[in-house]
């Protein structure tokens, strides 16, 4: 055993995953870790139940939100005391998203493409209509975002990973071109944080959020996190104020003050439960890098997509072959691929659907090893080969897809 | 025994209280239920953890936020599909004052008093400064607010119960004249949602917002709710868009547009945990009225400012004693207050303070009964006697007060 595979055969029993299943959906939501059951039982039958109100001084949940956000810090390039976790990514866009207009006082153009996830476009919408002085989101088509940065523009709102794609943004050139250009940036890394290295001080991003339920494994709802830059955080002036944003909470005063920190971008009570849960699910980054995670990322997409290409000719591959311009998923295009995820489920395979063809494969090399992918690809190939997904109860269409 | 004595003894026995603690801070925390323990159980080992990203569809994730929303809309007078359980109280009054405001296009004044929970005054002050448009935040005592209320006033946003003193306004009175002068009401219902009957829809109140860990004992951080007067729901444009609140989450449009209905004021994906404890601690309220509750509410409180005034002349009742007048806490003055709240939780019983020189008790049927009430004031007597609190580990202060 290499030593590579012998990391991810321990963090893989860091997981309780369900028998019988392979799971390539942890790019919408993660899986639980025997570490969040235990911390959230500890919550309640030691904290909550015995502490009670205690509990906010004596059990970490005063801190937690920062305790969160910075060990997600040192997951995505972000110095101590510059991320905190928080509300959820949209109400995140929301923050981030003005205080950046606010630093660009004299543009009006919010650029962004049509890969970006559609709720921080539906976030610009509410900003823009909030603002009500002229400003203007531009949604260009991925490839055209580099181009489209200019001294018009006052900021480049982006999702580094595309959520149906899986196609990768190179953030470094982006994020350059717009520093040149007097352009603040947003980076959304649902798609990429905790699935690969990020280096957001190192690349002078502005201004990030992120997701705490797809690879950092939170669980369903899990608290979202916002970065913003060390030396921009006590200029913000928050448009979402609220006492755990204060100076001062516990003093009661009437008139609004922001607390020095990343913590004025905080504003009511967070839940506890959430971010406990989260807090105990990090630790699994604890004993694998980023870049391993990366490079055996890599390996298994690869080893997926050659596999799949083997026996399922029908599936089109929509996902970019280079690895440097892809994410940790792998999609493909099917026209009857919603009826196709549902049958894969009903055979023990997990990926998710996307409209309007577009079957997604999440590859998380935490509790994902060769054999899963190998197996997952033979039972694709069964599906695909026997047309097993064409039959009606896999075609009837769920809320949630 | 009564046959209100047997339905509190019974709803007591829903709960997860802590041996030797009369606990008197359900207004600021409440307990854990047996119910929410055993659901969050069932959430980690039969839903997340099994189900994974199906838990959406099957286990009733996605209708979350909607099902609490209708079981607290019971409780508060409001007809189903007008709550919506979401996020945290401070962002909820983001939402619903942006929201009033617009509908009073003409008027710049939001009324609010000097009693009301800092966390709102500071949420309009950031809506003030985001509008940018000439509004003003008028701050009166709470005696005042009846008569400030003119056509000048755009909205009047008021809590219903004061978190320092428990003095109840009257939302009839208050709702009646606003109606009157053509002004938008707010109630803010974190300290009396749970602890008495309101008639939001009887009484025409526009919009309110409220707690879900306080007397609704979902956990610490748990999400909070907000309602909107039917006829209005659909003429609200968000503030805060997000593709929660989208007519098809799930269709991925760039164009946000909200769904109909209540869900509009829903932003991004719902902390599940916290939901699914919130839901299962409300289920308590099925074999007790909030008619009842408030009678036993009522009772509890008169034997503990009897007893409390028997024994411990020191401490200034700073609650009225007019039960109309008085929300479902009991509050007294101390200069020393901060050292006598640490010697009493060193004692079993657990209230708690606020600055400047507050002492408060929560008064919460649902577990306390008469001989808690009784035994409480006991050890207050001997703490405040004795002087028990005059010692210096009593009087450091720690971050949450």
């Amino acid at each position: 055993m290499t030593e590579l595979n012998k990391l991810f055969a321990a963090t893989k029993q860091a997981f309780d995953l369900p028998e019988g299943v392979i799971y390539l959906d942890g790019n919408s939501l993660g899986p639980m870790t025997h570490a969040s059951r235990t911390r959230l039982i500890d919550e309640m039958d030691n904290q909550w139940s015995q502490k009670l109100i205690r509990g906010w001084n004596e059990s970490g949940w005063y801190q937690l939100a920062q305790t969160v956000g910075d060990k997600i810090a040192a997951l995505i390039g972000a110095p101590k005391g510059t991320v905190t976790a928080a509300d959820n990514t949209s109400i995140n866009v929301h923050k981030v998203l003005s205080a950046a207009l606010a630093m660009n006082p004299g543009r009006k153009v919010i650029l962004s493409d049509s890969g970006n996830f559609p709720t921080d476009l539906y976030a610009a919408q509410g900003v823009i209509a909030g603002l009500n002085d002229g400003y203007e989101l531009k949604v260009v088509t991925p490839e055209q975002v580099f181009d489209a940065i200019d001294e018009s523009v006052a900021v480049v709102m982006i999702t580094q990973v595309d959520y149906c794609t899986g196609r990768l943004h190179d953030m470094a050139s982006i994020t350059e071109r717009a520093r040149a250009n007097g352009v603040k940036t947003i980076w959304d890394l649902c798609h990429s944080a905790g699935a690969m290295a990020i280096q957001l001080d190192a690349l002078q991003v502005d201004f990030a959020v992120g997701c705490g339920y797809k690879y950092f494994n939170g669980g369903p709802g899990a608290p979202a996190f916002l970065y913003v830059r060390e030396e921009h955080i006590n200029n913000i002036q928050p448009v979402l104020t609220g006492w755990m944003g204060h100076a001062s909470p516990f003093s009661f005063e009437q008139q609004y003050t922001p607390m020095q920190g990343i913590g004025r971008m905080r504003v009511g009570t967070p839940s506890i439960l959430g971010l406990a849960s989260l807090d105990a699910a990090l630790d699994v980054f604890c004993s694998v890098s980023m870049e391993q995670i990366r490079q055996r990322s890599v390996e298994l997409s690869e080893v997926f997509m050659d596999e799949v290409a083997k026996c399922c000719p029908q599936l089109e591959l929509a996902s970019p072959t280079d690895a440097g311009l892809r994410g940790s998923q792998v999609s493909y295009r099917f026209p009857q691929g919603y009826a196709v995820v549902q049958a894969l489920i009903d055979h023990g395979v997990v990926g998710d659907f996307r409209m309007p063809d577009i079957i997604r494969f999440g590859i998380t090399p935490l509790y994902l090893n060769r054999a899963d992918i190998v197996k997952a690809a033979q039972i694709i190939g069964d599906v695909m080969a026997n047309q097993l997904w064409d039959c009606d109860k896999f075609k009837a269409k769920q809320a949630v897809t």
